[in-house]
């Protein structure tokens, strides 16, 4: 089987990765939302904090794609200094 | 002792709120990402789809609670024509 053979198959694995700012950073876009939220009368929404999720189909499931996918965050999709990520497969 | 009692002092519950494009909406920032991933040398990320997650401190799990926050995600959060979400209590 071809690494083509492998893309169009349902051989990929979509992994899952939740990206969020550590407790303790300001969350700016988070505490406008929160307002418009108050101001709109829902009253009961006390705090919101905002993250991204990233869909990422990767080819396999293999130690390999394991290994780039945590790089990928840790380089690519991340803020290290104010973010945390989270893998999810 | 009651599992509220343990999360905090308060009675409040984080809400996790997941949105996603609907499947066959474009997402172009995830396929400049995933451009960006292949130039970086990672392979194995085939394609690559952006979502948004929010953590929403609601005063309590009330239905009343469970009602406001459907309606935030409906009215303030999601954009319904193109995006989809998921409310995790």
């Amino acid at each position: 089987m071809t690494e083509t053979d492998t893309m169009t198959d349902t051989k990929t694995r979509i992994a899952k990765v939740y990206i969020n700012l550590k407790e303790g950073t300001l969350d700016p876009q988070g505490e406008t939302i929160q307002k418009a939220l108050r101001t709109m009368g829902y009253s009961k929404a006390l705090s919101v904090r905002c993250g991204k999720v990233y869909e990422i189909e990767m080819e396999d499931d293999s130690p390999e794609s394991k290994k780039q996918l945590e790089e990928i965050c840790q380089r690519a999709l991340a803020n290290p200094v104010i973010e945390k990520f989270e893998i999810k497969w």
